[in-house]
């Protein structure tokens, strides 16, 4: 019946149990003195009261999306809305609160050395990688379990199932979509408005803990990195697995109910070798190569899910099937080599990624150098950098479209995505990895720890950098084949429905949806950009003020109370997130009927299919240019930092810490949010075919 | 018979009469006093040598593709090809000697007035604006009239001709691009490369005439905006009047001869409709509103070239017909309403351009408030702005991809495009207009002249911003609308060739060649200000050189010997310019014979489909934000010079000056050079059909 059903949900408690394994290993960990505790208070009561006022605001906000589903697409279509808008939620939540707890753990555990930090903080990043993955998988397989048919060759009341699991996915990705935003532009409004404050002659700088705007950016490296990224990836992974469930029931009718399960056992593999992976994260005492270890579980994690995928493809898949429409027989050799695409398409964004944004190669290394002349060409040659690092994984997704689509035509690109998936627990903990160790030297500096330990802290942060930008590049990637796979579904959805459409280039309606959809990336970016400028101004703004006002504050030592700024971040950050997070939901309504209205026949469908697939395109190059731009501006700071070209404080040093300002509010702010939206588009496509 | 093209040839003629009287006109005026004399006689010597170095080096490179099309495609394409190329650069190379003689007497006439200073600099742009319109026009009408078969409706001897006028289309937009990115590496590094002097320290600075990149600044300004511009439209005009008669004849099949001569006629009306509309130029004494006076002769061209499109229309075309594959007939009403529609879209193209760029509204304004916060600050603005920059002028492209479509079918948007060049001369001329009068306030600064001349100057030049910027987004606009008329013709010719494909978004080959067509703008833009940025490096190091082994340059009054760094500079910029330049020949043969090879069936075809399209898309977006960004950039500056946010000199006012140097590379370099590339790409496809 079910089995295989029932086994992805064991898998999924199993993640959660390892989760709460981890939660209580880190908070065993010993807390380091009165200071350290006092400013890790601070930064916990500052993300606490973030987290609380945003899902607070997006609960508001989610009720009228999810009382429309509820309305037109039906009861089990709403509570699937709600099931993915909590557990997204939850993901977010209960991983900062490890993450703020980690932090100054991280920190008392450097005294013991490299490893013993490195342990601490890949714990803590773990417990949100486990959540991500348990949670989305148990949210995915339960709901279904609670909606699928007694008898699975019911193929209508299937079809019913999964139309509930895309409200799921619906709701997961509105979530995700609030949540990146509102935390990236939190963050960098911080983080900038942190820089700025030195750069215009207050007489505070960005590392003396008498900045008011310093915990706040604390505060935000935890909701940008650990909630946004895990938030982000929960919903490319419900996204995905729904996607492939849908897709796998139309393209292989006879054997549905066995290829709605296969992409379910495939995710509870991938759990467990996830498991298996995180053991080896280790260090030999006197090894420094961080990388290296982070890596080893990575590719042990691939290969182990890997060769459980082929027991697992044979059990589930027939030998061949022809899809409907359709001449070609699929076979299961073919799926299995999807698989491998999907694996080795993880590795070489990795690799590539790592090229463009590490300090060991040409790109960083130019920005730095071209940093001697001044700003500008450190500026140029950084958008010089970021445009061309779009390149390379472009290329690679073509390669992997192509491979995927020779083995097992479009179901092979959907478990290409699937499979590059399986990774994702393990990506999570490398990103929250990131505000952990981070914190963990802001907390050592603020609270006057040895040097050898923010020897440690800096050595592992440095990774930290590269951690973050790789695991950004993942996220859209993966993020750019589940949106093909969701216009996959929108395309054999209205099909199902007895609407053949040609989405042909030469139709002016495909060709304005293109347009139109080609824009959303920018608009969305321009807008979130400007949102973080203005946060950033308030932030400065209220500095300065509490530097003219609060008497003493700056002859007196350190007084942390950045409380106030923290308030006035948040209410700003979450203001700004509402407009930009409902582009993704209004244009494709907007499109699709206004279109129709306009030009009659199918040019609503068909534009709406434009729209989608011009997005999923310019969404891939901006936030491709985007993030690993403003990785490479940053590392590229850091490399002088490390005493090249003049070194800190010299001129080219300034020079880079303004470029690391421009990069910052594209790398963490527009540019990750661009990955739930090019699915939430995608999404509300899907959800509009019965009203096409 | 022929009529129509023989009307339209006289048509030229008239043109190229009214150029050469300009000319005469312009050098008749006075040249002012030795100083000024000896100022523009360096700008003129390197102008002279940039050019002959660089048509000499195109001459080498072009040869290869010119041998190839007579290879393979026959002596007709191959002369046709050297045709496209001799008109081309003649038009930029008599261009730009005109203007480098203009800006002194424009200098010399602003003594006279705002209005006696305006006539010369415009009169001095109109000389590239007739030859741009009317070298095209004589060259693709005469071309046409050599080749034309004895019986106009011999359909097959017409489609033979039509060819060939493919190489020459071909031709003009190789040696456009090599001219567009060689002019613009020349100019930005120059630009930049003078900024950047006096930032980092060497003493010297900008408008000081010691400074030995001033002369390679006002070199590039004219290769640049005035040769780069032409050169640019040149192509877009020809280029469309050859897709349009390609696209009539498969469309009108039984009244081929007619739809072929029909773009001639409509040319050639737009070309007297232009000439009438210069002489409303002027400005009554005292008034200033040199904006004003530019549009007026817009609007009464634009009006006048449509009243007269009625005739034509009732001539040449018949009153209804019915494309092939089409059950819709098509009316000479609906034809005239795309018509219509492509003038209104230059309108509003130029409405919103002038919004995003001009000192008077929200966006420019809002960048320069920014500046106060510091660099970053100004710089994150700008990126918000360049990226928003892009919304109105793609919805505007897509209402009239909708409106012609509606009105005409696909033939409707190859009118509007036909119909939106009418206006190419007048906008050359803008465009031409900013080098000279920004030369001539150059030559007044050096040669000392009243600060009374220098406020006549000053304020023109306010204006040359922004019409630039204006006809920028012209380029972009119909290069556009010329790329989709291109691609039309791609699939019909396709067709025609009984190999009737349907360009799928569900085909795996149509995807990737929409990605990788996607990728082409950014990695171009990318190589491109890469390029400019190494080229500015080359002068400042120059310069440095210059001022430490020159014996009293820093002491002794001014000594102009920029020839040396001209010719540094125009080394390397030719150097640098031919990569990128072949990345669009280079790339949609490596993708159709690659994937035909790969994927087998009509895979190759699709995919390059895709590519066209997928070029065209993000094309269009990264030009428009380079060059919209750019110019608000630059204004923004310009802005806070006029004391506004703490004036010139203040920290805002800095920070403006390097948000200035970012956006220059992609605003004069990477953005123009889009242009010419997507079209570029669109042709090699077309000239590769007989081999798919």
């Amino acid at each position: 019946m079910y089995l295989g059903v029932i086994f992805a949900t064991l898998c999924a408690l199993i993640a959660l149990s390892f989760a709460i394994l981890s939660i209580r290993w880190v908070m065993l960990q010993p807390q380091g003195d009165e200071r350290m505790r006092q400013i890790a208070g601070a930064i916990q009561e500052g993300a606490s009261a973030y987290l609380h006022r945003q899902y607070l605001t997006i609960a508001g906000v989610a009720l009228l999306p999810m009382l429309g589903l509820w309305h037109w697409l039906g009861a089990e279509s709403g509570v699937g809305f709600l099931v993915g808008a909590l557990l997204s939620g939850a993901v977010g939540y209960v991983g900062v609160l490890v993450c703020v707890r980690a932090n100054l753990r991280t920190a008392e555990a450097a005294r013991r050395g490299t490893n013993a930090a490195l342990q601490v903080a890949f714990r803590g990043g773990m417990v949100s990688g486990l959540l991500v993955v348990g949670l989305a998988l148990l949210g995915v397989a339960g709901y279904y379990l609670v909606l699928a048919p007694p008898d699975p060759d019911d193929f209508a009341a299937q079809t019913g199932a999964l139309g509930a699991l895309i409200g799921l996915a619906f709701g997961s990705s509105l979530i995700s979509i609030f949540a990146r935003l509102g935390g990236g532009i939190f963050t960098k409004g911080a983080d900038i408005g942190a820089d700025l404050v030195d750069q215009i002659g207050s007489g505070l700088n960005e590392g003396d803990s008498r900045n008011l705007a310093l915990i706040a950016d604390n505060v935000g490296d935890n909701i940008g990195d650990c909630a946004g990224m895990a938030a982000d990836l929960f919903e490319t992974y419900a996204v995905t697995l729904v996607a492939t469930m849908l897709l796998g029931s139309l393209l292989l009718q006879e054997h549905a109910a066995d290829a709605i399960a296969y992409p379910l056992v495939l995710g509870g593999l991938a759990v467990l070798a996830t498991v298996v992976g995180t053991f080896f994260v280790k260090l030999e005492p006197g090894d420094t190569r961080v990388l290296a270890a982070l890596s080893k579980a990575l590719t042990v994690s691939g290969v182990l899910a890997f060769v459980l995928f082929v027991p697992a493809t044979w059990l589930f898949l027939p030998a061949t099937f022809i899809p409907p429409g359709s001449e070609e027989a699929l076979s299961r050799w073919g799926v299995l080599a999807a698989a491998g695409i999907g694996l080795v398409l993880t590795g070489l964004i990795l690799v590539s990624t790592e090229y463009y944004t590490g300090t060991d190669y040409g790109p960083v290394r130019g920005i730095a150098k071209a940093s001697l002349n001044g700003t500008a060409t450190n500026l140029i040659a950084g958008l010089g950098v970021s445009m061309k690092s779009t390149g390379a994984p472009a290329l690679m997704i073509c390669g992997a479209i192509w491979g995927a689509y020779q083995m097992a035509g479009l179901y092979g690109i959907a478990i290409a995505a699937i499979s590059m998936l399986s990774l994702t627990g393990l990506l999570v903990a490398l990103s929250a990895y990131g505000p952990i160790i981070d914190n963990a030297g802001g907390i050592a500096e603020m609270a006057g720890m040895d040097a050898q330990v923010q020897g440690v802290t800096d050595s592992l942060d440095a990774v930290g950098n590269t951690t973050k930008a790789v695991t950004k590049a993942y996220a859209i990637g993966s993020a750019g084949l589940a949106a093909l796979v969701l216009f996959a579904d929108f395309t054999h959805s209205m099909a199902a429905g007895g609407n053949v459409l040609s989405f042909e280039l030469e139709s002016p309606a495909v060709l304005i949806g293109l347009f139109i959809g080609a824009l959303l990336p920018y608009l969305f970016s321009a807008m979130t950009i400007e949102a973080v400028a203005r946060v950033a101004a308030v932030a400065v703004d209220e500095v300065r003020r509490q530097a003219q006002e609060v008497p003493g504050i700056m002859a007196h030592p350190p007084k942390l109370d950045g409380g106030r700024t923290v308030n006035l971040l948040t209410k700003n950050a979450i203001k700004e997130m509402i407009i930009p997070s409902l582009l993704p939901v209004a244009v494709p309504m907007a499109v699709g009927f206004g279109i129709q209205w306009l030009m009659g026949g199918n040019a609503g469908a068909l534009a709406l299919g434009g729209l989608l697939i011009g997005t999923i395109i310019t969404g891939l190059y901006v936030a491709i240019s985007m993030t690993a731009g403003g990785a490479a501006w940053d590392n590229a700071k850091r490399y002088i930092e490390d005493g090249n070209f003049g070194g800190p404080g010299s001129d080219a040093h300034q020079a880079a810490v303004i470029g690391d300002a421009v990069g910052d509010a594209g790398k963490d702010a527009a540019g990750p949010a661009v990955n739930p939206m090019i699915k939430l588009i995608n999404l509300v496509a899907l959800l509009m075919v019965p009203l096409l």
